[in-house]
């Protein structure tokens, strides 16, 4: 039964009438210690609590359903044994296998997809004897100095998903380690990064599948500029992730070269060398791999059937109950977590990425709501900012928080007899109640509606491992919810006109540059814009 | 006419009728070179494309009826005078002047309002000393040597504006000195900033209006103890901007204290000294100026009645226009410059937690959409991440692009015939080109619907007087914005019902602190998540 649109299976009408009467989280007793108890659901290490979600039994038994007809998890399984998921019926597409959880299915003596596994042990070998080497001295930069900082310069998933988890787990750095980064094409990028750094005992890690990211190699050659003025040789300094035979498959021009493949989309790579080579570096191999491992842990768990037992399956599904059926147009992720200060930024592009789509896999145009807008930042600080927005604002915006028993560096003071942990927490479940509950005043500016769904995901401490899990959790969750809106998650078409745009309006930067005199036709559309915006100056 | 519902506006049945049809971006020449030369709006410096908006003439002149009817120039114009807008007509609630424009109005012999401006003269004054005295050696630590890093310890309003500021504004530091943020009552974001710092050489900057914010005072007393530790005297360290006579105002505890004042929000505060004291250690007395400059000459700015030559009353009305007219419920804020990377996140509180209400200004509930859902991040980073979904989504999100025609560092580099700002520019003008006209294909997932609606905002360079310029011009339109919904924009009860709830479970943590064998009653539903989230292990 895969690959129907979510409106057309035989569960749709029954659960379009349930979200007439939603569950109501502001009635008396409605959220009450049974239900939150009852509400709960536990998978790899987490916890989820969904008691202040719209839903009640009923409801739950229709998106078991849901999730039995759409044959979700069916999908998932087959997704991870290499069946083609990349793809739109009948048009010219890319057509790939979707195999990311290969480069964490590294532990198993069967795993499900044996070849992409086995291409990524090899790349944990040479990642293995490549930091072994920085450690024993075999690696050193001209002065026989260790190397102490790295700078990633990559964009998109070569970015934000490994800069996430290196903000996430800096409190496991091996001491005296530290990675910076540059992404944008934004020269002030580079220059802000570059000003404060001693480039000699700082490796340069590149990072491009293809191999030819615009801003990518404009940044890599700012940064080679930099070394060479600074005397330094980039061969000894410069190392590349990409794939194999792309144009920076290129031992003349790097130290050593990691590859990922092109099963592994960007925005889903972090857990291959993309993510490899530099939290590797920061966090010691060993760390790397219980990432691996807190990851591979989620992919299993993830095949789990019954929706009560599946954290990433049922977070996917109530997405869908809050998206599709009660017509909320976004979704915040809301960390209570400092550390976790970039995750949304990269839940954004593996999200949204994903999941804004407006076409099934059969091409034919959806009609009905695909991917929500992702957005987000860490509690409490947001407590101070938006969340006015979210108690009493006039649009409903469902909620994801996530929070975690155990600060990372258990340096903490007891303030009025509680610790700072203690506040984190309690305030992070009692936002989750407010949100749903509400409350009742006879000055109007004291009322709150309540009736804001949102679920709490609790672990235990943010550790390596346990990253790895939040990471494959939320991988999985939106993978769900692709097959839900029989989607393509895979691909992003999307971001192809922009770039071909950009390309016509820096060929007149270019003729400018050329040609004192170059001017386009006077109703040239790019031209017009460049000069409306002072950009370029001549009539 | 002020004080009146949006939808009772005379103009706004005629507003409902153009908004069945808003102007087409995807037709044949609809986005055309006149078009875009003649949506030109220009303010204090900067300029505003619009032509990639749904508007056209007939439009445009229903805006300016709406602003002229709903009197919102006029409202602003009294703001600044000081009328007590803080207020909800009936009932019990702040009661305020709302003053932050005072805190650069002090540049004129005939400032708004004398007296808020006068003090805010008196606190610059001391600022100029206190710098002063930093720069010639008379503050100094213990062992004579000068301070070269700062943390600011602030949450909301205290903390998102300077840090914006801070970050979009490092290319400028004096050299030397650095400024670190703890924000978050997670005590992992008060232990990760401590173990880079050398405390010795580090000044400390507590900022809470009250005096009396949980998180803040929480992060205060961790850094006092870690100076203790250090054997430091934290005397001759901390330095406190907080409200005349809070507990904070106190000089036992404080090297130096600097004020702000109730007529001043939160979220409104990065001009006083809230961002004042640290800007000024970061950049020196006379950058902090410009940045006052730079404010106070939008301020002006925005008391144009014409809509067509006052860029944050023609943003605040094409919001409207987009959010009310055509029922988007989010905007996109994207800047094509990094060192804007937090300003969004500060634009989130200012705009949400500002118009994130559901009624009027006489207490009754709103039959319209209030303040939308604000969020993004730098361009060109976002376009490898979300542009996938704002393209080709189910859902149309407004997008309100920010961009340099200049860098700040001018460290560039030529690549295939164009400087990396070239690709800059050339892409956010291409992506807004992009979302407005689509692009036709008869591959389905190479389509693009287009009608994207979107406005370009220019600036030279991101300087000092730029920077607060562009904080005073969306700090105008969020006002605008508030008028036009007849809402007060500048309370936060929202916020609330959560601190009440947090305190309960607090109490639980306490409780048990105290007595090993405390429970609270099985039906206590803040005891139950509790144990529910494994927070509090025992039945």
């Amino acid at each position: 039964m895969s690959r129907v649109n979510l409106d057309k299976l035989p569960c749709y009408p029954q659960l379009k009438k349930l979200s007439v009467a939603p569950y109501d989280l502001t009635e008396k007793g409605a959220v009450n210690s049974t239900r939150i108890k009852e509400t709960l659901c536990q998978t790899a290490g987490f916890d989820l609590l969904y008691g202040c979600q719209r839903v009640d039994e009923v409801v739950l038994d229709g998106l078991q359903t849901l999730a039995d007809e759409s044959g979700v998890v069916d999908q998932f399984a087959r997704m991870k044994k290499g069946e083609v998921m990349n793809r739109i019926e009948g048009y010219e597409c890319e057509n790939r296998q979707v195999l990311h959880t290969s480069t964490r299915d590294v532990f198993s003596d069967t795993p499900r997809d044996p070849a992409s596994s086995s291409q990524a042990i090899t790349e944990l070998a040479k990642l293995k004897i490549f930091l072994a080497d920085l450690e024993d001295g075999k690696i050193v930069n001209k002065a026989g100095k260790p190397f102490t900082d790295m700078i990633q310069v990559g964009i998109g998933g070569s970015d934000l998903g490994p800069r996430a988890l290196y903000h996430a787990l800096a409190a496991f750095c091996v001491p005296g380690r530290r990675v910076h980064f540059i992404s944008n094409v934004d020269p002030d990028d580079a220059a802000a990064v570059l000003q404060g750094l001693d480039l000699s005992q700082t490796l340069v890690n590149v990072v491009s599948k293809s191999g030819g990211t615009l801003e990518t190699l404009t940044n890599e050659e700012l940064v080679r500029q930099a070394y060479k003025e600074a005397g330094l040789d980039p061969l000894r300094h410069f190392v590349a992730v990409t794939g194999e035979n792309s144009p920076m498959d290129n031992p003349a021009a790097y130290l050593r070269s990691f590859y990922m493949y092109d099963y592994i989309g960007g925005r889903f790579s972090a857990t291959s060398m993309v993510g490899g080579v530099m939290l590797g570096f920061a966090l010691g191999y060993e760390s790397f791999r219980d990432i691996l491992r807190g990851a591979s842990e989620m992919d299993e768990a993830a095949e789990e059937k019954d929706i009560r037992k599946n954290i990433p399956l049922l977070m996917a599904l109530l997405g869908v109950w809050n998206h599709n059926f009660l017509h909320c147009e976004t979704v915040a992720v809301l960390p209570y977590s400092q550390a976790l200060i970039r995750f949304t930024a990269h839940l954004q592009q593996c999200d949204m990425e994903s999941n804004g789509k407006s076409i099934n896999r059969q091409g034919e145009s959806l009609a009905y709501q695909s991917g929500p807008i992702v957005w987000g930042e860490p509690g409490t600080n947001g407590q101070h900012a938006f969340y006015q927005l979210i108690h009493q604002g006039t649009t409903v915006i469902p909620v994801e928080f996530v929070g975690f028993r155990k600060s990372q560096y258990g340096q903490d003071i007891l303030i009025k007899d509680t610790t700072s942990q203690e506040k984190l927490l309690a305030n992070l479940l009692a936002q989750s109640l407010a949100l749903a509950t509400g409350q009742d005043d006879d000055n109007p500016n004291k009322k709150f509606p309540g009736n804001r769904p949102n679920s709490v995901l609790v672990g235990e401490q943010l550790t390596p491992k346990n990253m790895g899990s939040l990471l494959a959790l939320y991988e999985a969750k939106i993978a769900f919810q692709g097959f839900l809106w029989n989607i393509n998650s895979f691909d992003q078409e999307g971001v192809q006109l922009g770039k071909k745009l950009a390309n016509q309006l820096l060929d007149h930067f270019t003729g400018l540059r050329e040609d004192a005199s170059y001017a386009a036709d006077a109703d040239d559309t790019g031209w017009a814009i460049l000069q409306a915006s002072g950009v370029v100056k001549r009539p």
